[in-house]
């Protein structure tokens, strides 16, 4: 065993080489990783792509005139770096609007007003609107116990909220988003006629948080966010006595409109045909300028191409950037990009999605099909420590993401990037997820991190084991 | 070995049980550790306090009135929790204000504006102020090159950025703070008339950040800051050709003032002669809220007492909570504090300061004397998996804390509480640095991972040896 010492850009790096320790590659790598690094903070271009989407393209939810302006300006974003392909993918998404109405206020004392949000994927009210008894419940499962006596003809208020206690914030979000997906098709079953839901933040504020929710039912009635602070407001004046709500909105689903995924790859050298996709999700909600919520996601995925030419490196395996349409309500442009994959029968390695936030980089989870997944968590154990100086250091197996899901059972390794989660809720769906609440360096490092890895799978593909080429003394 | 599932508050967590490996005390300590956190993320009144600190007593910079009114308020946040002692220990600080003028304008052409922050500790300018050419240097090296002929008479500009390149944001700051902190004070051994330091941040900004310089030298000229915005635009003016600025500014030291560290203990019931230390620093500069420095430092303290307070929990040792006056201009509260405990021989176990902002906790650094720091580090590479399910990994050796270390040399292990470093210097020494920057969760999770290090310290000492009791099957 000795110490060797190593230049790593302007960083002295010690290493105890073992006999059986780090070797060539291990150098090889730690060095282009922290080029990627230092690219990635110094010339990163990520940043300033997130200005333009999120200021030329706010609110592109799918089908809207600003989701087509999104697709356009990235296509240009990636085209300007000049990959050996740049393509549109169409698809056709579901075109839902919010309209102009979103009225919430007490029926016996109207200046006892609710800030409210639609959900995404709601019916309007009736015209004129409907005045309704609210009865507050904490889940989905109160309401067998209620039972359609209870509720016929009633607003349902859904008011659990997030476990502040979890860690993960990903998981309090899991804990309570049924309320806001199935909340209004469950409780149409006992005769509803609205629901309200809490909006799914941790923070105690007033701007209600929107999000999808789904029909499976014929009768569908009308499903809205209020503020946590609302909600709270809501549940107190409950306590006091009845309330009785006035609720109206117009939003309404039109017939579907093509869209498109943009997609741009560096040609492998070596195994062109073995595919490394990183992506995001170019829809948002139309209440804000979605900068978390996923131009983060985008400008790191475009940043993974622009990284690679800055650097002039020549990949070994063909690095697919995806930047996929519809995320948020129908999932219509990952279907798109797994059922071509599958009718093409391409050979997709593995598929890293970024969807929780441009926050500091902290790791990766893994899933994924049988042998794969494994793999794959061989390889970042092996890889691990090359991540150690950037502070990034969970590797755990978990949920990916909703778009590169999608490559289930397609004999991939899906990733999902994991920056910090704590202020992820706190923007979320809400009319604050814009540029100034991305922090540069954050993202930047995020993007880096991401490189990286595709990095090491590009070199290595699965065969994660460094070669055991000894350095000389 | 065996699974073993563990209830710990409301989660289910798989330890694997090795023949030699978890044992009693490590399902003891983990279920403490889960209680304070639960505690700290829906019970925590951190949150608030710092919001009271900001709002009561927002720059408190020593000597001032608010400094005083924030001695007043967290005593009494203190008292409110009921532990054994309370007291005021007095120290003499220094007061220097910095008057009501700030102007920095282009001689040539007035329009071109510089906005100004006077260094603390700073001379001002002669009255009517300064006219003088400037020269701008990439650091304090650069002065001997230039010599007395070049710099007679001249502003000069330090204009090193920090390095963007640098993961861990304090490392990219101690690589620059030199220009801020001498910067005059050399310069003026070469007959400079004044200095202007580029602010240190890595954001982008137009607002400048302040901070302690220091004179060792008689003849004292003034030292002050510019945005990094601005300093970009003074160095392409300096490209074009030379510049003579109008520098003004009536700050000054006045004699110093009494004031008080606040310290409140919670009596050990078994070795009440071993002190285990929680600091932060009381005072702030002067043009801020001071949420995140060190706001967020001093309530994180007040939690860990009040955590514990919660939580019924009777400590071995005796705990202490420290707010240290003065870190920001001279450390006179630590000194002071230093000197006491070594008068009275009193014997503090470990010293731990939160002195980086209030965000996402992820780590402690450890110095100390010979013996005591290895010592430390044994036993918290022996509690590191306690910590993992919080996501804090970083367990290392580094610098505590200004005032903390003045305790070097009394045998005492000192660590740093390490959040993360990212957006630390967005706000650090900016009129940013304001209690709507800080958030409440990333706040509430840096109390519990202090305080849960504290309980840590108080069961085992530094015999940090986990019991080898072997559960029974």
């Amino acid at each position: 065993m000795k110490i060797q010492r190593l230049l790593i850009g302007y960083l002295w790096i010690e290493f105890v080489v073992f006999q059986t320790g780090f070797t060539q590659s291990f150098y090889k790598d730690s060095i282009m990783i922290r080029s990627i690094y230092d690219v990635a903070l110094t010339q990163g271009t990520c940043y300033h792509h997130l200005y333009r989407l999120c200021k030329e393209a706010p609110a592109r939810l799918s089908g809207s005139a600003n989701a087509q302006k999104a697709v356009e300006i990235t296509y240009e974003m990636l085209k300007a770096f000049k990959p050996d392909t740049v393509w549109l993918q169409p698809v056709m998404v579901p075109h839902w609007i919010r309209g102009d109405k979103a009225i919430c206020y007490n029926v016996k004392n109207k200046k006892e007003k609710y800030n409210l949000i639609a959900l995404g994927g709601s019916v309007g009210t009736p015209a004129g609107g409907i005045n309704a008894e609210v009865i507050e419940v904490n889940g989905l499962e109160e309401l067998e116990k209620l039972g359609e006596e209870k509720l016929r003809g009633k607003i349902v208020f859904y008011n659990r909220p997030m476990d502040r206690r979890i860690i993960d914030t990903f998981h309090s979000y899991g804990g309570c988003a049924d309320q806001r997906v199935w909340g209004a098709d469950e409780a149409s079953k006992y005769g509803a006629v609205a629901v309200l839901v809490r909006s799914l933040t941790l923070a105690a504020d007033d701007h209600p948080h929107t999000g999808v929710m789904l029909y499976n039912g014929e009768n569908k009635i009308p499903g809205a966010a209020i503020s946590t602070k609302d909600a709270n407001h809501l549940s107190a004046q409950l306590k006091k006595g009845s309330v009785v709500l006035h609720l109206e909105m117009n939003c309404k689903n039109l017939p579907d409109v093509k869209s498109y995924n943009v997609i741009a790859e560096l040609k492998g050298s070596e195994f062109p045909n073995e595919i490394l996709l990183v992506g995001g999700h170019l829809d948002s909600w139309d209440n804000s300028e979605g900068a978390h919520d996923d131009g983060a996601g985008c400008v790191q995925s475009i940043e993974v191409i622009s990284l690679f030419r800055q650097l002039n490196y020549q990949p070994k395996r063909t690095i697919r950037c995806v930047l996929f349409m519809n995320e948020e309500n129908g999932s219509k442009g990952a279907r798109e990009y797994a059922d071509e994959a599958l009718r093409k029968k391409e050979n997709h390695l593995v598929a890293i999605e970024s969807d929780r936030g441009g926050f500091t980089p902290r790791g990766f989870t893994v899933e994924g099909d049988d042998g794969k997944k494994e793999a794959c968590m061989d390889a970042l154990r092996e890889w691990k420590h090359l991540f150690a100086p950037y502070l990034v250091h969970i590797f755990e197996y978990g949920g990916s993401g909703v778009d590169v899901s999608k490559l289930k059972g397609q004999g991939v390794a899906l990733l999902g990037f994991i920056p910090d989660s704590q202020r992820y809720f706190d923007f979320h769906h809400a009319s604050t997820d814009n540029f100034e609440n991305v922090n540069k360096r954050e993202l930047e490092l995020g993007s880096a991190t991401i490189a990286s890895l595709i990095y090491l799978f590009d070199q290595y593909g699965m065969h994660h084991k460094e070669k055991e080429l000894q350095l000389p003394d």
